[in-house]
């Protein structure tokens, strides 16, 4: 039994990974550490959570195995730099603050997309887990960019609202975003450097990334279309696409439609691809939370501890 | 290892047995009978059953140690009589046929609420597994019926749209039922015969139940609120409702304020009570599809089988 | 053509003023007060207000025919006290600072439900609109009210999140309230003495209102459902209802099952009564922001004016 | 007074012109045909109508001064060949039947849409009116390919259920489609011939439309992102599309981000265009019933009629 420790556990992302850890069969969670919240039981924060976990929250850490960083973007340098954490502990981070550049306080965070980068995960003591829109997009680039075949691409994406945290916003109003549609940082969101170095790594040339971001009228779940052109056939795309993903327990490259809904509360990403004319558009779904965040924090962490990677992850869907 | 046939396995209950066994330590999936789809994969009409399930349909039955029949209502009997299954083989009935009346077909079934049958249930060969409406109000008026408080009773409660199964009709269209409220089968429910003939076992005198059900604009969950007089003073029903819920894993007497997606995506019931002068409000929610129906069936086959009550149904709730 | 002036015109009930007064054909806005957005256009906080109104937010008044007041509860009387307002000009509080006690600061608050009081507000200067559950739940008994025929009433409502108004609270962040059903204020909302005081003044004798209410998973519209036992037959209820609404414009009793989205962006009110043995339940929706607010208030205006009572209040339907 | 026919009336497109018509100051209604429904009121399947009109479906035509045709796509021309209509009716098509090439059975149909064809609109006698998405999209691209700009565009559109008419389908049950999204006819959408013709004829070379259509869980709108390659500063973008724009009384070119819900339940378009190194992305939403079928086939009757373009088209938008 390794112990764990959460640090901002009272956020959408910390309390998620205590969701999936409580019920996880190798780890049990240390501590909870959140600053504002120390003295409340998660449970008081997360109904969900009375009849799962009973753990106050805290200010104090202790020493443990592992260590989930749920910060808000750029804090969790600060907190590792304020905070004496062991370097036999396997730090595993989801914010942005060692995507782009993993060499930092003395560690070195490995990029966690188990898909493309398993063996050194497998190897690692810090990893940086990519962001939600990253891996939705990133999962359905990266057949294509391993074969040099990206060059132009066109991308829109959809998310649910607890893509933009618990904080209370005019966006995430419920009676502004019932029924609704938006599109924000519209071509530059902060996920576009980190899908592009990672794409362009394997495409070993540049690329270009056009994305529209969009926000959705749902909690859970992001849908991606990219748009790119290609001679290839659609059959070669396929097989391409599932040779690409054969060893990978998460990804399912269907023959069928897909919907959102098929990965809610799931590990998965599925994806889709179509063809007209010399124009493919590669289709992508996960959920923003699990396969975009805590999910694949968990995936990493069963990998990083030469766990099977699938341990704690077998969800039942919420399929409807 | 058991082996499993589930009859009716195309429904929305069939189907969400199919997500709860495949990830069930102790079951393996034998067959998934449906006349009408026959030769179809189950994943090929649940689209999120693509990575858990690959099995065929079929309309022939083959020996099993447990069968689960998720039949429209009247037509359980019918097929057990039609169909050849052995004595010995647990079955367990989702739909109304034997709720009233256990006693048929050579066979004595047990009302499966676990809460107040545990005992016979862990006897049992023959299980009625209770309707979701009929849970949802039960475990929010039993403590008081065990000691004959109930007398007359007025409960609202509100319903997902998987609550009318997936055939299409007119009020489970989106565009009709997004954002609406509507009230159905005023007075008139069927689960009312059902809740009073085991509420007025317990409370020994008559109970009267007028029960208003309303279709809400969600997929999963029902919650109720039930009104009623009584001079007890709160802590005492609260004391009341947590000793007779005390070895109840699935229910919560709650402290808080409740919200029924607390509940959604668990085999759990959550029950709060409140009281102004001598009139109390009991409210309780469950997710319909599981502790109102598949997760309750499971439940139910975990205490036949002498098995954890909990085994298989550890599932992270959806939260968002 | 006669001026308006909205004070609060920048939450939501004042806002839904200026869509409907914008295309009112005997009215023009004269200011719209706001103390926090003074300087701001409304259009830029309500953006579908871009194409109708471009006026600024003061917070200075000028003389005016009609004042509308959209003030959070309690601040009406403070306003008015402040603020010199011509005896002459028609006042129509929103708030619930007039409704249970009208002779205040030397006018005469009326209570505004046009179904029970059209000749008294006829003649008034000063109007206390009614609060959007009081308006849902009176309409639905005051037909037996009005026969002496109330009681003991068992009413449950649920509303959308327009009714919690425009500031941020946990319970309209759309990641909680989406998919969601809770209760709140059970058997102490504030609308139960408004309620009590106007029913009770035609009933002539006692009545108990047992009052659930309930927060939807919607922006726009109340439905509520009272119990109520009665010895009369269903058509003699029918008939009287009928004929108590029949010079009501906006009044619907219908002999088909109702919805809420039938009535949303209408000032309409539709009601349903069904019965099973001795007990009767009476249906009824409306739109909280329309006849359970702005559009009553309108309603008001046109009768306190001499208008025709639906001037400016023939709104399409949402319908979808 | 003008008398209007509408043929088809018992779909969503018919029964929304129904309740944009019945408080249309210039017109009454003649006749609702439905060959499915005749002998039904329409309120009886619309139940929002139920105060609004009272008339009966029917079989049979009588003459009147317009006639609006909500057939199923293919069938006006049927409808037209088979019943008799005289030539100096007006005859306004929601259907596809003649946009592309209008010059059929002795009559000439007029594209319909206002911002570009008014002129030949207010002589037409025949005017086949766009499709939803070729509208929403049409309005995105059509200032610019006025200059000759478009080559490549590349086309995002999410539409609520609404679109897909009133039939049950598995994608339009609520079940499946609450918080889900997806994509259908990728690339091969039957709107995009008839944009290009349009959209071509301005720019006066070939433009290529790669457009993805998604289903969002809404029931009304229309929300759609283009992008494409400019060297143009985005100051003179905006000012090309308010100078395009400037005449059209229900198009707004907005400076800030645009919303789904800010034209829901209004017959207007808004734009935004955003621009990021040589990229610019336009975004553009309707109310796909309104704009895009019914408000926009009022606004051509309107023209044709050589009323004002608004008449009974000033309607309050839901806001919420």
């Amino acid at each position: 039994m390794k112990t764990v420790g959460i640090v901002g556990a009272n956020g959408y992302t910390g309390s998620e990974l205590v969701r999936l850890l409580a019920y996880h069969p190798n780890v049990e969670l240390g501590f909870l550490y959140s600053r504002s919240n120390a003295g409340t039981k998660i449970s008081e924060i997360y109904a969900d959570l009375e009849m799962v976990c009973d753990i106050e929250l805290t200010n104090e850490i202790s020493a443990v195995d592992i260590v989930f960083l749920c910060l808000p973007h750029r804090e969790s340098k600060n907190w590792l730099s304020q905070n004496s954490v062991s370097e036999n502990t396997l730090v595993i981070d989801l914010g942005n603050d060692f995507r782009l550049d993993g060499k930092s306080l003395d560690r070195n965070f490995i990029y966690g997309l188990p898909e493309i980068n398993k063996s050194d995960i497998a190897q690692a003591k810090s990893i940086a887990n990519p962001g939600c829109f990253a891996t939705a997009i990133q999962l359905a680039l990266m057949p294509l960019a391993n074969k040099g075949l990206l060059d132009e691409v066109y991308t829109t994406g959809i998310t649910g609202s607890t893509g933009a945290g618990q904080s209370l916003q005019a966006t995430t109003h419920f009676t502004w975003r019932n029924d609704n549609v938006s599109a924000y940082k519209t071509l530059t969101h902060q996920h576009v450097d980190e899908i592009l170095q990672q794409v362009i790594s394997l495409n070993n040339k540049e690329v270009s990334l056009n994305f529209v971001p969009w926000r959705g009228d749902f909690a859970r779940g992001i849908f991606t279309s990219s748009t790119i052109k290609t001679d290839l056939e659609l059959t070669d795309i396929n097989q391409l696409y599932k040779d690409f993903y054969a060893e990978a327990p998460f990804v399912k490259v269907s023959d069928r439609a897909i919907d959102l809904k098929q990965v809610v509360n799931t590990n998965r990403c599925v994806i889709h691809v179509e063809k007209n004319g010399n124009v493919i558009v590669i289709h992508s779904a996960i959920d923003n939370l699990l396969k975009g965040a805590s999910g694949q924090a968990v995936q990493n962490m069963n990998i990083a501890m030469g766990w099977e990677e699938n341990l704690g992850l077998d969800l039942k869907p919420i399929a409807f």
